[in-house]
């Protein structure tokens, strides 16, 4: 049984599985609350019209609240103690989230690497979601870094898992049922398609948001993530940032909002690559977008795959950031590689 | 295709047409997040059970929920560039919306008027709100003040558009469904109905509420509205303001719902006649709010509509405020005249 | 018909009685804005699967949501020209309510008693909370203090209600349809039920939560509660707090939210025994909670209650706060006796 203060670094152990609590079965207050705290435009995920005319059922959940929502559930068990976030690889979107479908998560441990000061370590962990048919609707690999609750504690084995660079093409879940021509300018505000785009095109999204204090914390506690340096200023007045940090997940999300602008007709992300939180996000910041499309895949007559690099930028135009340098400024919080499907035309 | 940065002055044309992106499916969750930002407490919205003693098939969604909704639609294309929105007419309530209900909306230019300083200038439009049936749910009329790209344009033609200076009572839409007597005093906590208000009479509101910055942006994103002024302080540090503006919505709708005590048994908002933003509102203002009575028509043996003058007031007690005063202090942000279904009995 | 400024002491007599206005329907919407925020994680009011697993037709609504509901309807009779919210007694949680399920609320005076300073009284109510087929869901006791319209009115004659110091264990409402058992480790996180917690014992629960201002007016406006003191910082300024005051339910459900780790598997609230809120909570404050098991009570072979004192502190680690001290620092704001059901394995 998972002891009240979390696990720490020597607690985990290859091979070690987590059924995670607190299922959750999503609603329409979930939908809302999540347009409302980042203003996603998305139409298929707010339009039941537009959803259906691409073949789903219902409007599906937008696929980032799905994420946010089971990543929350692995917080108790994977990052409860955790100093840091380190990064994601290999998530991919296997079905799609209606309303009414109950998430519940599991993972197991996959890596473990104790880091050279002998305080901390590294945990690589496999999450899986599961609907209420136990059918799987998302997997992601992350890894974080962990407190050690005793220093003088050895070292395992250091063991790291095989992760793909990218989620290939044919690793991809495109639905049967996917009908992308029903994605118009009409609904999304651009005509621009799949083969609109080409590679190292970089768009600078005009839109910027600023976070306050109650923005993430709502989000936070919507996804019933429990990570305490997010809530609780009490304790964080004594860390090194003196405040609460803005949850890493709530970053992704404003920027994928942001960069609507500019990718409009995006159907749903398909997977996330790779990605990591470079800098601190704080409550004041103004957040922005800057997207790269870094790869274009044609998965059927009909519809195409992006491969983009999303970098989210704090208190600074996207057009001052030069997304070639391989030395980021300060500004850049976050550096996520995604691919997303759009209609071919 | 709309550029990324938005229209200016000089792009819009007399009868040029926008069909606005991002149709939306209204949930119980955008309810809920209304009346959790606004307190709105009238029951015909928020209970199935009043709703339906009046006739409807289930609770309306509030009518300025669905109006910011619209609205929001129609930013990208007609307000993204605003300096300001200078006013409202002519805006009728046409067709209850329900939870499940797909809004979209469409607009048209009107008029058109260069400033005199040539660096901006007045563009007028007309929008359309339809439901998934194609039913016109809500229309409207409005004016913005947009910037010119470049000074040195030449002005086009000014054209001013007919407008009424009230909508008349037999252009309001009275749904033939509707048992007004079916709301009592029960339900609204009054006993107060349309023969109870006389013309001229003054109501101060009792009530104070004070708009935090995460209220008026959670707000102003759950209608997916678009306009940077409200969200981006790191762009508003820079404007005369030097900080983020309020949505002038999002002030109508809390001026409304502090207007409850004293309106208790309005059924609906028929028509927002007209409306100007006098002053802009920060994120720290308490609004208050004062009605006026300027105009009772007798709709059915059972109906009748109450004219009401809407100002909401800063950081000021209304009783505080002559609302007969031509030059109204800049405490006063919203001078609103609308019409107001009660049942007569 | 109630006053537009409210209640005063000298308009309360015994036995009057109170038809509160505004009538509500849940929806998926105030259960995702509740579980925003507040954290709440408990997953029989989450997950549709676990309800079902308990014998529940869909996730009841979250006891503590019902709760603020139900005591938002009364606040513009009861408790309007409220100074202080003095205490609760005698509160049973009689049917689980639903998302589509409307409540409507009732109260009587059941007692009165003037301040020796002339200048207040307390207001004793009983409170009944009903659905739309009228059965009662929930009631409770409380007592408020109200300022007098006028200091020379004669004082009426004291009559003090009758409460009980707690809710039998007979009194408690168990649905027939309950199965205890179907509440898992997987669901929850914890495999320790009713048998695992000894009278005496002390939870130090870890979580803390920072409240900002919208978080606590976002859930008061959410409960349609209009108590002005949570709300209208232009007239708190000149309070004796000099600013805006944290609504004590929500204070509540932050507590409560927080005790999940440590009280992982109750099923739902039966009882609040009594409760008194010690100290003002403001917007900047973190809560933390810690659990004091006063008593257990076998109901069923397959169900225990668990009464429990639910301390909430300020800005201090619980470990800090001793219990059993009778005179309790400044820190501790919140002091419930609730009774809780746990599953028996």
């Amino acid at each position: 049984m998972r002891p009240l203060t979390g696990y720490f670094f020597e607690d985990y152990q290859i091979g070690q599985k987590f059924v995670h609590s607190t299922p959750r079965t999503l609603t329409g207050g979930d939908v809302a609350l999540y347009i409302g705290l980042t203003g996603a435009r998305q139409p298929s995920h707010c339009a039941k019209t537009v959803a259906t005319a691409l073949g789903y059922t219902d409007s599906p959940v937008d696929d980032l609240l799905v994420f946010h929502i089971a990543f929350g559930k692995t917080v108790p068990d994977v990052s409860y103690n955790a100093v840091a976030n380190l990064g994601y690889a290999d998530c991919r979107f296997l079905q799609p989230v209606y309303v009414g479908d109950t998430l519940r998560c599991e993972s197991e441990v996959t890596g473990l690497k104790q880091n050279s000061n002998g305080k901390t370590g590294v945990v690589y962990v496999r999450s899986n979601a599961y609907n209420q048919d136990n059918a799987l609707v998302l997997t992601w690999a992350r890894w974080v870094m962990i407190s050690k609750r005793d220093a003088a504690t050895a070292a395992p084995d250091a063991v790291l898992p095989m992760l793909p660079k990218s989620v290939a093409a044919d690793a991809l879940s495109i639905p049967a049922f996917l009908t992308p021509r029903g994605l118009t300018e009409a609904a999304t505000g651009s005509g621009r398609f799949w083969e609109g785009y080409a590679v190292n095109e970089i768009i600078d999204h005009p839109a910027g948001m600023t976070l306050d204090e109650t923005d993430h914390t709502l989000a936070t506690k919507l996804y019933q993530n429990t990570a305490r340096v997010h809530f609780d200023l009490h304790h964080m007045k004594d860390s090194r940032f003196g405040r609460r940090l803005v949850y890493g997940g709530h970053v992704i999300s404003a920027c994928r909002a942001l960069s609507y602008d500019g990718l409009e007709n995006v159907i749903s992300i398909a997977a996330i690559n790779g990605g990591s939180h470079l800098n601190p996000t704080f409550a004041g910041d103004t957040l922005y977008a800057k997207s790269v499309v870094i790869e274009k895949s044609a998965l059927r007559d009909d519809l195409g795959a992006l491969r983009v690099r999303l970098l989210g930028i704090k208190n600074a135009a996207p057009s001052l950031i030069d997304a070639t340098n391989p030395e980021l400024p300060e500004n850049v919080v976050l550096d996520l590689d995604y691919t997303l499907l759009m209609p071919r035309k």
